[in-house]
């Protein structure tokens, strides 16, 4: 059977992924969400025709923008995670002890609904009692809280529809002010190939907000371009740095198929052309 | 105009790009090859339907694939290329006055017209005096020469069709005999995610044949999952390193747009799952 999947993810570029079936398909309040099982990948969440993640590859992006924060920050007990509602990068989190608690702001429930059902290994932390889930509009939730989160991690679908608001100025202020003196907040912020604009414009914000601001990548072949970066704000401490308190912590027990202490530094240096961009 | 190339880049997946207009169709003994004027990445050379590089990316996998050898080894005067008619790393290594000689063995003389035609910057030193051209096949030219050079690169095609016999323990030992006491061989060795076994094996071969064996990688976005290995031999010099003779180089007259030393030594730190691959 020839059954192909479709992501323009920009005008003139795109990929196909062969399907084996379409196990979901709705419209929820927000957005269209689809469920496909592939020949490549395994299963694949699909939020307004965009690939969100497989469960091939899906550890890449949950580990990066989970454990480059978590293991910079000294004490990183209180959580805020927009977006996120599939629950990967919560289970990330509670990998460690040290993580007290986890408000998941995700404007859409159906999200979390069709994750529990279709990828229960992702979503399989996502009623643990660390974590409280709070449907609403995460811009809007940001703007009621003060000096209360050691990190906030924004886990967006792409800047069109329901996420635009999550790549302004004012939305990073307002994370600024949610997080503790020193706080760090990390956003996903597109492809360093097709997104320049967006990169640097991104960046010039957080770096003026933020005392420190840096961006690392990760590699994730379903995403356009295959290479994603990730934009740090932080107010005390070096992103690309291991805490000196995780030193020498054995990673063993996490279950890591991508990050490492290594790649935690490396995954900052950047090609020469990114480093330009930033500049 | 919606007019698209799509390339199967596995059975599974593949990607699609918006062409502007198709610029050559041909047939050479080898294979078919076609050049595609593209809106996304400028012009673009396709071998058997796959794409080999784009005016827009062509310096990552060009750069990547001459300066990791050149930069490591202490005194690479005579270079081999085996493949690579399209003139990309000849431009790379002739950047440097150090390069007194580079042969270049090209199974098919077509891409060489090919590409000084639709790519003149890209073929721009293919004619330069310290470049000798053989059109003939890679895998009996190495098995006629010994001990002379100081670096070999092989800028092939996919496994398949003329370059099947580029990925073999023979074609490898070939090589380790045409290198000089202390030469480096390196080789373009598919994507991580999507030619594990491939890579695997070809580690395996080149770790039992060389004294120091490695993999780095770069991010292409035209290749299949956008992350592109690369495979190293070495009689004597750390590929990972760059060779205290050029410590203190200055890299702004190499018109370098993705290579630095910072990303030589960080683009051989791999992902936790492709060092497991390696093991």
């Amino acid at each position: 059977m020839e059954a192909w999947f479709f992501e323009n993810q920009t005008g003139n570029f795109g990929i196909k992924i062969r399907i084996k079936s379409i196990l979901y398909h709705g419209k929820s309040d927000f957005q269209e969400i689809s469920v496909y099982d592939t020949y490549e990948f395994g299963k694949m969440l699909v939020l307004d025709n965009a690939v969100m993640f497989t469960d091939g590859n899906e550890f890449i992006y949950h580990e990066m923008l989970s454990f480059i924060p978590l293991f910079a920050h000294k004490k990183p007990e209180n959580i805020l995670i927009i977006g996120g509602g599939d629950g990967g990068i919560i289970r990330e989190c509670l990998k460690n002890n040290f993580v007290k608690h986890i408000d998941l702001v995700e404007i859409d429930g159906e999200v979390i609904e069709v994750s529990k059902k279709f990828f229960p290994q992702i979503a399989s932390q996502i009623d643990n009692k660390k974590v409280s889930v709070k449907l609403e509009d995460g811009i809007k939730y940001l703007k009621t809280v003060n000096n209360i989160y050691d990190i906030i991690i924004i886990d967006s679908t792409d800047p069109v529809g329901p996420a635009e608001g999550l790549f302004t100025k004012d939305f990073y202020e307002s994370a600024y002010n949610a997080l503790k003196e020193d706080g760090m907040f990390v956003a996903q912020t597109e492809s360093p190939f097709f997104n320049k604009k967006l990169i640097k414009d991104v960046n010039h914000i957080i770096n003026n907000i933020y005392k420190i601001s840096m961006m690392y990548y990760a590699m994730i072949p379903v995403y356009p371009s295959g290479l994603w970066s990730f934009t740090v704000g932080s107010k005390k401490y070096q992103p690309n740095k291991i805490n000196e308190v995780y030193k020498n912590i054995d990673l063993s027990s996490l279950d890591l198929k991508y990050y490492s202490h290594e790649i935690h530094i490396s995954s900052f240096i950047l090609p020469k052309f990114i480093k330009e961009l930033l500049n």
